[in-house]
């Protein structure tokens, strides 16, 4: 941690710092420059607010800290990538581009068997679909709640694809904990934070999307909050920031990819349905997403998107699912990687 | 509903939205003009993600929802201003400008008590004070609990001051209705829609803060979550939000304040403190906020800001609040309104 | 300038980079914590891009910078206010609150001889106006030209009203100048070096506004561009940034008038009409700009805002413009400052 | 254009609506809904800020353009592709895949000879090179100016690659045509209006870098005063949005990409360099852009990044950059394009 003193510090405001530090349990190494003195401080650990506290004291221009305010999902912590395992399917660390699918929600049990039915034979590796919903309106669709997770349960017995559903309160963890094999965390849940302690303290794997405003330290501090818990299997998902741009539904922010890929271990998911809110755009950003290095997508495909219950404009026909498919497919090739596919067996 | 079909639009792709629109109960009015074809959709009463559905179908352009997506707590529903009574203090509806004020966190018993007693002395009406308090990262002090929570009930006995104090999750909320007057659902939990189903099945009022990144629209929609359950107690609260600006904490946006007034009758308040992280911009943000109408303002104060567990940067001292309130007082007056005092009698 | 080297960082590493200072004339301070190497720079009057070069060399991790980028608008280098005059109207200082208004174009002889009328009997004490109009479309009026800078010397003549209009190229200024008090550099050319220069290189006071997208470090860089011509009479203007926010035209960043204040000694000035695009936000903030303790406000006014040729929604009528200035007054004197008025003779 | 009443409104303020629109010279169509009247207005070619006008009159609620601001510039237009030839180069609609580079700042002569060498060797078909640079701070290297110019026609002379440089300011124009293939309008200047009018009678080509707030609507009004003057080989380049992230220099919005195919006939470049400010992000994505369907990228160069005059950090290395190459045309090639190369005569 570095404090930079104003120009009209005196040597008793220099003082003042210096003992404050003491008293505080850290040591001070005082710089006397040209025009101003700087005060680096000594140790290590500091509570990831103390720099605000340091610039309260008088005649303290600015601190700035120079270790990260997250240790565990560091990869200065852990320097090699995490893989996780969901089911047999391998994410992260190079392994095969992952595709997750399915519809936005779980609108009855024909409805997800069928979906569940053309994705797996299309190439998706895990199942999505949403049984409790966020909605930003109370008269909107709810999600089909407990008896959606049932449905669930029973396509991925039929297709024997992992099933990824969103879990929004922590009383509903342990339901979902049985009928899933990961958590999705919301973005409007980043920040739900007995949420994130709740499922630290489960044993299936965790999406966590960014946040629409989140920056990508207070994604990596959300992270922190499960990973503090026990749990390890923690993965990102980038699904888009709020811009001052109308026209799509967000901006994706394709650069946290790599950006992302230099700062910690966790594996990195693109979702680039809700990243732009057009279906027409899910293919080329679907490409985008793989040509940066993520290690997989999660896109919404849906039987008839005319007539889904919810989130219909971003959701891919099965037509343009295997379109995409095939797409990415030829450029995760070129990136010297593979797509996951099926073991043969199934 | 105004459907706006592209200029390449056959009579057939007309005729395909006005059969979609029969389908599900509505009424068309066809308005061919010189370039493209307009349509008029008869009936009220969306649902609001209708508008993206019949986006999606072939040839048209654009899709705009005339009536707002919210109802009850918009000004059409409800013309005159809500007042909300908290324990005796009237809040909205042009009554006296409420000064809320008190510490980040309560830190202890004699911190608490000793803060509500100079901020009852200095002239504010309510005693704010987290005991669940939501942090960025894991490893900062995360609040007292339900031990806080009776300090706070200790010191609204002392001081008669009711107590605004936040609740992060529906399975605290009935330990946190036991101990304060009004909910706080702070920003990060704006679309925690469990959470807010839950405090509008209560029956003390809530002041929902705006998210960080929430369109108006958004906030009034998540107001409207609380309102739908049944408790009509809701009071808005503006906190600053994200912008690109990196010197302050967050950007206030004041012109949400007669804006808010346009469009619902619900009362706003405004939180200068939040809305900086700077101490030193508070006075004068309090100041515009009055100034701007707003219905009150909630401010962090603390004996000793230096060593406050959280957020210290941004509390004021005992002297600076009573500078602040004196010259509130000031310009409330000279917007012909009063700042609410204590009665007489306490 | 601070410079962190990362963890893995070797002793090469560390001397590759102080070699590097040597070369380029600067000392360095090499201090060994425990987990990393922080290299203190002595020395002052490092290019403003110089960090971003070091940061650039093997395993450094980050290097701030802790003198700021911009010196002669500093507080640090001028502590006390510039005051400006026009034509005998001080500006800044603690001087009385002054209003500039006038409507957004000049759109003809009669026009703005009507408008300067009314707006100097309700006591404005600058005529603003526009010749040379920046317009998003070029289908869009764009101004009268030269022949509206005649318009405006002649309101000049008939009120007494020192004039503000915008300049927007260097082609310009030399006319601009002859006809004008003020130059106003608008929104978009905030970053308009050849512009800047320009202006610094004249002889009469500048008002700049601030970029939609600006920090206010970069603003305040780009006063420096005048400053450094020569030119030390520079105003700044808030005038709104943009948000994710649809249904205001910007945000009114209120909170930067007081942050203004601590970093130079330039007087501020507040634009509440292109601040929010919406006539009824006007009055509010208005206020809430004198409550913040800015120096002046500059508003749009028209005889008949139904029929301004442009931003006809934020105008104020005569009406409204009397009313806000009662308002204001009210404020202002609230604050312990005056409203300038015009001096009895004229 | 449609208008909607507010539920107020009276037959008389319908009335007046109609009658304000004949006085235009349009025809109304009004349509009485359930609960509000509703308006059509018949007609085209409404000024762009006709639907602003029209919103100020009582009781109106809102007012929806349902044609685009841009004319010239959209598909609507000119339903195919603009294919821009420069200097042999051919560039939109399909055609190979071009990749621009070269260093930000023109340091010298041998400088941009040695960096134009072995650009032109690894594959790039134009040469990039500022000679008048936009710098945020007065104090930073401003460019060589017509120095430049000159050095960068020499490059030219010897490689045989076309040149693409900066032009900042009208009077400016006459000088950098005579010596580059292409103006640049940096991202500064995207709304410097007499800038566009100008290249816009200019015979080179322009490449309109996006706003760093610009919306896409107010990037295609840029690009259409340029068009409007008769110029109409306009490319558009999208180099990064301003938003709250600080770890990156820009957002670069890849997603932008297949949105402006869909509005515009124009071409679209990346500049991957500025839209990261970080090398190391530059590879992935200029991979990104590619595979979300870019017509080519424009990257920065230089041989020594430690040691150049302006954004040094984010420039490549001549090895990165040939590693840049070798990726990018192998996922050119897995979306079946190719990327373009020289003749085999040159």
């Amino acid at each position: 941690m570095i404090i930079v003193m104003s120009t009209r510090a005196t040597e008793g405001d220099v003082d003042h710092v210096v003992e404050r530090l003491a008293h505080d349990g850290w040591g001070a190494q005082v710089n006397r420059g040209t025009e101003r003195v700087v005060i680096g401080v000594i140790g290590t650990g500091f509570p990831s607010d103390y720099p605000e506290h340091i610039e309260m004291l008088p005649e303290v221009e600015s601190v700035t800290r120079i270790t990260k305010p997250y240790k565990l999902s560091s990869r200065d912590f852990h320097p090699t990538d995490s893989v996780i395992d969901v089911g047999g399917v391998k994410i992260g660390g190079g392994c095969d581009f992952v595709v997750m699918a399915g519809p936005c929600s779980v609108e009855g049990r024909e409805h997800i068997l069928e979906t569940a039915g053309f994705v797996a034979a299309g190439g998706a590796r895990l199942l999505r679909g949403g049984a409790f919903k966020p909605r930003t309106s109370p008269y909107s669709f709810q999600g089909l709640g407990e008896e959606g997770l049932d449905y669930l349960a029973e396509a991925r017995a039929q297709t024997g694809l992992p099933v990824i559903t969103e879990v929004m309160e922590p009383g509903e963890v342990d339901a979902v904990e049985r009928c899933t094999d990961v958590f999705q965390i919301g973005t409007r849940n980043m920040q739900n934070f007995p949420l994130l302690k709740r499922v630290g303290q489960a044993r299936k794997p965790v999406m966590l999307k960014r946040g629409m405003s989140a920056t990508i330290e207070e994604w990596l501090q959300a992270s922190e909050y499960i990973l503090a818990e026990g749990n390890r299997d923690v993965m990102l998902c980038e699904r888009g920031i709020r811009t001052f741009e109308p026209m799509m539904r967000n901006t994706l922010d394709i650069a946290v990819v790599p950006m992302i890929r230099r700062l910690t271990h966790l594996p990195i998911i693109v979702d680039p349905s809700h990243g732009t809110g057009k279906w027409y755009l899910v293919k080329p950003m679907a490409l985008a997403a793989a040509a940066a290095g993520a290690d997989g997508i999660i896109v919404e495909v849906h039987p008839d998107p005319d007539n889904a219950w919810s989130d219909g404009p971003q959701a891919l026909t099965p037509a343009n699912f295997e379109d995409m498919m095939r797409a990415l497919d030829a450029v995760v090739t070129a990136t010297g990687r593979r797509l996951a596919t099926a073991p043969a067996t199934v």
